[in-house]
């Protein structure tokens, strides 16, 4: 039954919702000893799940000033930390984990409490971008432990759809392509397709008991996690097709350069796009590292100059209530609101229909992802919403995947193997479908307003955009 | 008990939200026998009520071709026509009781089915700006049968809010002021007092027992009459005060001049306000009659020269499902939803805090209006929420007062007495409030993200508009 063993000891930070989400996974797949768990947290959420699996619970919040003291005798190396916390630097903790050899894995680059939106920092500073770059200036030559960072659904499990995708696009395109062993090479498959663009398109419709009431933000995950990104700046891979940069938009000053911020937050950006079920719709330009990452992976460069590179950024329509949410805290000029109710067992119907949507290529627009039910996840895993168990048997997949591959320093998803992490998380990611569609954001424009469009490239970031 | 008999024959065309919920009102205020009523509507909404209170109801609905032919025989001179309609036009129904000598009452200037998103209509003609120069040109010399139009909640009511609140505030000042006798004075008295702007600041915060599903538009009166409204473009009512029109207005090249409108749908621009209970909130910048008649009642002119007018506009924030099913209608571009659901008996709580905002003046900010809940409602008429008893109420006291003035021809909520029309309606209007605040759309501006804000004038329009 179980898919690998480890002897090691394992301390997981936050116990939120993919905190005690991940723990049923990871006891049945992982041959360790509950005993050898530790969880580390800021508020009593999860205690009982905790108690239920007979894992050391200790409610007492990491700060700066005692993390290194606290955690370091908690960790040998071959130990495993996994972070599933917010306002926990994870930077901070990759270097730690670097000095005392344990692997480890996050969902998330987070900064510590209030760096989302410390007005002290530019927007520039404040981005994943800049997130990022922190992130991977902690590589070092030679062999270090493995840290696979950012290895949620998304980011995380979308940088695999988006290579499955490329080699389903190819095949429905009579060619017989082996899957690229290198980042040149899925790089150059994805520009000989011809690929523009890649949207993260999330629809959520899971619904609760209990209306969202006056005051309340109300989500299917982390509320302060959903707000902290969501007043962080627009941020976008930004493709070579596109012709202009948009009003907003602002390039950085440092890095690699792949991706662009909009002078506002990602949660007042509406964006077009399309999946399966619910067909084409607003989301909202949330900023995410797989935005950054997975355009810089696949650019194509030619010296200096960049030849190819998709434009990739979230469009993400989170659950009804949370969308009344977003209006309520823009309302407010982004100040949470007052009480916040984090969805689980209140879910009373709806799915997750997460995916890529991998457009402007010679089929048009192809979408690959998971359409699972809140029913289905609750059949396959406890302490689980659908939201949170694509999440988690990612997270699940990404401890394996680091167990046997122990000494590979710091990585992103897109560096890993896709196989084999689809291979662990699909059992739970309920119907994997991948479909063509003709629309573009171009479809039913201007029939009552003249648009400000540009018809010869529906893949214009320009269409995509919602003024 | 009766306030005013009325001998005559009453026609209802339409029996939704508004037609269901004024029959008891109607039956309880005016001594009318109802035998004598008889309903025109599309649907079999309301048959169980008109029933219960022995009223004919006829289920055909009027078209432009065969509207004359049916009520003709049906209404003669002191008859009374009470248009609570969707798709019916209010300017042929006026001129039909004209030529018959009805009076006339609606609550909205309905084009026929469709007017409001023809594409074959510029923006400019499909606004409720043309609506209403269409009706004023029915306007004759001499006696005519007394027509009130849009006496609904808003526009309706709010325009005698308005008058009660420069009272307020002038006797606030310390100024003895008598009620103005003409409109000059009114308009001379707003300008003297420097009020900028006046929003119809509304929040609805009402709900439901089920959560909106996908495809499906949930509202708490008309989806027909909302949506309609929602697509036709934003407009306001363009004061003296503001410095330039917004990237998107235009002017109709066209009538009295007092009001602009954005190429947009209003149901797209989303707007800064403010109410006592909810305080700072985004609005949707719904396009209403009531925006432009109060802007051009309030105008001051010096020949031809305008040297005073406040802007106004709506500012509305329906109730929560409301929100989220606008949101899935821009997503589809402005198609309507597959299934609407109007909420009456399903409301469990909440209320709808319904008033004006009046700014910019030596106190501040001004909220003057009806904060009525769906509990209070229930216990003061049966078959209304608290949103169609803030309307019912002001048809009723229309409806007295054209019976008590029956001669007085084409008229809009301004041009008539606001103290009796108060007096008959505030017992169904709950608690009844006057607030000041030092709100402005300013408040927490540009912390995270610079934003271009006229900081000289916060009540410029450049500052209440979200981009
Ligand atoms: N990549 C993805 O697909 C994905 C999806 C969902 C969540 N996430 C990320 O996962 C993380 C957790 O999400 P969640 O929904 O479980 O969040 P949550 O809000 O439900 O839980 C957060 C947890 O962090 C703990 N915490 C807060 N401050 C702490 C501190 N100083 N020290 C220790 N613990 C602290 C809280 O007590 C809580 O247990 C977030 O970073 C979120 O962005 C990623
Ligand atoms: N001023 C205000 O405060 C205010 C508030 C709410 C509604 N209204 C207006 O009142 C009117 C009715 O609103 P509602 O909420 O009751 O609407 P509703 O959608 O609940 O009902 C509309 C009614 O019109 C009938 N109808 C449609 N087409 C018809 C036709 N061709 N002939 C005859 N009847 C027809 C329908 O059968 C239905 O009975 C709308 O014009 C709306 O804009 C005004």
């Amino acid at each position: 039954m179980h898919t690998i063993v480890f002897t090691g000891r394992m301390v997981m930070i936050g116990c939120g919702s993919i905190g005690q989400g991940v723990l049923p996974l990871i006891l049945r797949h992982i041959d360790i000893d509950p005993a050898r768990i530790t969880i580390i947290t800021a508020c009593e959420r999860g205690h009982d799940v905790a108690k239920k699996y007979g894992i050391t619970f200790i409610n007492k919040a990491l700060t700066p000033d005692d993390y290194r003291d606290r955690l370091t005798p908690m960790l040998r190396k071959g130990d495993f930390l996994l972070n599933v916390s917010v306002d926990v630097s994870s930077v901070a903790l990759v270097e730690l984990c670097r000095d005392v050899g344990a692997l480890y894995l996050d969902t998330c680059i987070e900064p510590w409490a209030g760096g989302y939106t410390d007005p002290g920092l530019s927007p520039s500073l404040r981005s994943n971008y800049a997130l990022r770059e922190q992130m991977l200036a902690l590589r070092v030559d030679g062999p270090a432990p493995t840290a696979l960072v950012t290895h949620g659904a998304n980011p995380g499990l979308v940088s695999h759809f988006v290579k499955q995708a490329l080699l389903n696009i190819a095949a429905d395109s009579g060619m017989a392509v082996e899957p690229p062993k290198s980042r040149d090479a899925w790089a150059g498959l994805a520009a000989f397709l011809g690929v523009k663009v890649i949207h993260i398109a999330e629809r959520d419709t899971q619904v609760g008991a209990e209306p969202k009431a006056v005051g309340e933000f109300v989500n299917t995950w982390s509320i302060d996690g959903f707000v902290g990104e969501g007043c962080q700046p627009a941020e976008l891979g930004w493709g070579s097709h596109e012709k202009g940069l948009p009003p907003e938009g602002r390039r950085h000053d440092f890095g690699r350069g792949s991706a662009i911020y909009l002078m506002r937050p990602g949660a007042s950006q509406r964006v077009r796009t399309w999946t399966p079920k619910e067909g084409p719709f607003h989301g909202f330009l949330i900023t995410h590292s797989e935005s950054i990452s997975i355009a810089d992976y696949f650019t194509v460069r030619d010296g200096e100059t960049v030849t190819y590179r998709p434009t990739v950024h979230y469009a993400y329509h989170p659950c009804d209530d949370a969308v009344v949410s977003l209006h309520e805290l823009a309302g407010k000029n982004w100040r949470m609101q007052p009480r916040q109710r984090l969805m689980m067992n209140e879910i009373v119907s709806g799915i997750d229909e997460l995916g890529v949507l991998l457009a402007g290529h010679g089929k048009g627009a192809y979408w690959f992802g998971s359409q699972l039910s809140i029913t289905e996840a609750r059949e396959l895993a406890p302490h689980n919403s659908a939201t949170s168990l694509q999440v988690t048997a990612t997270v699940l997949a990404g401890i394996v995947w680091a167990l046997e591959n122990p000494g590979l320093g710091i990585l992103e998803p897109d560096e890993i193997d896709f196989v084999r992490i689809l291979e662990i998380a699909r059992p739970y990611l309920g119907p994997l479908v991948g479909v063509y569609t003709d629309w573009t954001p171009l479809e039913g424009r201007g029939d009552l307003f003249p648009e400000d469009v540009d018809r010869s490239d529906p893949w214009q970031f320009k269409n995509v955009r919602v003024v």
